[in-house]
């Protein structure tokens, strides 16, 4: 049958996101979502917007943008609400990558990236971590190619101070600095309070983790005004509505809601500390995470057996089978019920394997 | 101040989305909205899922699919869900056309086509519809580009037949044919039972204008197996869980309250007939509209100015600062009440131009 695909997609490979399981399943740890439902506030304000969908939501998430920028200290012309943070790295790739800027990224980092840059035919290099799997900033000085620094990364959960980030900023001035902060609520301190005196940075954040909206879509960038008109431009070149209102109103709750979301951030991070302790203890090796999520090994079971062996007790890990960290596995930190159910069906296993 | 935005894109001018006002408006008829709310089962769906949002939303869209697919007489696998529908016609531009395949579609048409083919770099074709801004199924015979076509076209209402479509597919057998319907719920006959037979034609439909939730972003792309697998590319490329768990459900809710839905189309068909015989008697020419809006034009004021009047009294309609058309208005079909307000004021502002 005749492909009407164009050729140059013809190998380009797809992201292939953690499954949403259809069978039964205890403890969903596979996807670093929250185990604590949206904020009440969330939920009421979704509610009013869903009876006014008949009319085309506000391209300018207005309510949303004077919210954000109150509380994050920053300017409304400073701010871009998108479908996700995908999708705000996606036109940060469009925007400021093509035939002659390419991207560069480290080898172990968000996945995405290497398919936004292939889908828009953009040479990229993937610099590799170092051995410990953190990033050296030096690698980054004088990239001449824009930047994409997830902080703290992914997989790994390794956070680089903002000064470093600010040294990688400073050591770019003709490229954009893209930093990916989709995990930054669970211990680490942002980098958006460098976007007054860097006109190349573009710091990403999203409303899917620390927010317990993954299922709503919403996400954001941060930059000087001049970026953000770049971003707007590819935004109203594809899709301007992209938004919906009731995602608009639920961001806004949960922007309403500080305590409660200060509140699940701290308990994640103390939920995280007791996992990796009890890791710790039956000999696992644990990255310093700075996320939502644990990423540990061990020598007594290999990460892909290990997730098999969990999956047939309805409990769900992420495995990646990549080059340097196949030995791995990514566990989101749940809630501590979730947890405690963890650590029992590891220690039978572990008991199992002795 | 320097600039990071790509080179390529320092002449593309992104699309403009009609007004969506802040001052206090009476009437609003200019950006093809419903005057009903969504169906109620649509707004209780939607409650639902916000309280669900922590996990990341179903990227098959299982449910929805499955639904549709039921009503619509079609396979699962033929059918693929976007952030409105402008995001699979963004797709379809992205798969289908490149470097060597270019795209062609009428001179006068939904202003997106343009902007699409400009992000990309993709080389189109504008073709001069009649004298009667009528479609010549003709001129897209072999076009040996990938063929958009609304249907019914916007802003001009004009519909063509599904044996006239069935041609223009027929006609490109190398070709991809997109058909956008977009308004296709108002009276025309859908071209969707053409796909089991053809396997270069998409048909997209949205649920913002017939199923009031243009604030809800959901469209949809029906095609063969193989053109949906190929914009499945691009939104795991770009973008895989866009549409969010709320707007799904309300989905669903709508589609499985038919009766509501036909209703309303229906009194929309009615309130349009009833707008085009008030403006004929009143010396305005209407284009035979098949969509929810009316497009007219009349020798006693221009567009321009009238548009400028009904502002002035709180009441919005579209107009284009176009070649070929920048005489005309087009007017969103509202409720009975908005159409007799709309009438009495443009009965006051011809009656003092007198």
């Amino acid at each position: 049958m005749k492909s009407f695909l164009s050729s140059r997609l013809s190998s380009l490979t797809p992201y292939v996101p953690g499954e949403q399981p259809k069978q039964a399943v205890i403890v969903k740890l596979n996807t670093n979502e929250s185990p604590f439902p949206p904020s009440k506030k969330a939920i009421n304000f979704g509610k009013k917007a869903l009876k006014t969908t008949r009319l085309y939501c506000d391209i300018e998430c207005t309510a949303l943008k004077k919210e954000f920028a109150k509380r994050y200290g920053v300017e409304e012309n400073q701010l871009l609400f998108t479908n996700g943070s995908d999708e705000i790295l996606y036109y940060a790739f469009n925007a400021f990558c093509d035939e002659k800027v390419g991207a560069v990224f480290p080898d172990i980092t968000y996945g995405f990236y290497k398919v936004f840059a292939n889908l828009n035919g953009i040479r990229y290099k993937e610099i590799p971590l170092k051995e410990d799997l953190s990033v050296d900033i030096k690698d980054y000085y004088s990239a001449n190619a824009t930047v994409f620094i997830a902080n703290p990364n992914a997989p790994t959960g390794k956070y680089l101070s903002v000064s470093d980030i600010e040294k990688i900023v400073k050591e770019n001035p003709n490229n954009v600095v893209v930093i990916d902060e989709a995990y930054i609520d669970f211990g680490g301190e942002s980098a958006v309070k460098l976007i007054k005196e860097y006109n190349n940075l573009l710091v990403t954040q999203t409303f899917s983790k620390s927010r317990s909206m993954a299922g709503a879509r919403l996400g954001v960038g941060i930059a000087n005004q001049k970026l953000i008109e770049n971003l707007k431009l590819i935004k109203f070149s594809t899709n301007p509505y992209n938004v919906n209102a009731v995602t608009q109103a639920s961001g806004l709750g949960s922007l309403k809601d500080e305590k409660y979301f200060k509140n699940n951030c701290k308990t994640i991070i103390e939920n995280r500390e007791e996992l990796i302790s009890f890791l710790e203890s039956l000999g696992f090796y644990c990255t310093k995470s700075c996320a939502n999520f644990v990423f540990c090994k061990t020598d007594k079971i290999s990460g892909e057996k290990l997730q098999g062996l969990l999956r047939e007790r309805g409990i769900l890990v992420r495995h990646f089978k990549l080059p340097r960290i196949s030995e791995y596995l990514r566990i989101t930190v749940g809630s501590k019920k979730q947890i405690k159910i963890l650590e029992k069906n590891i220690t039978e296993i572990m008991e199992s394997i002795v």
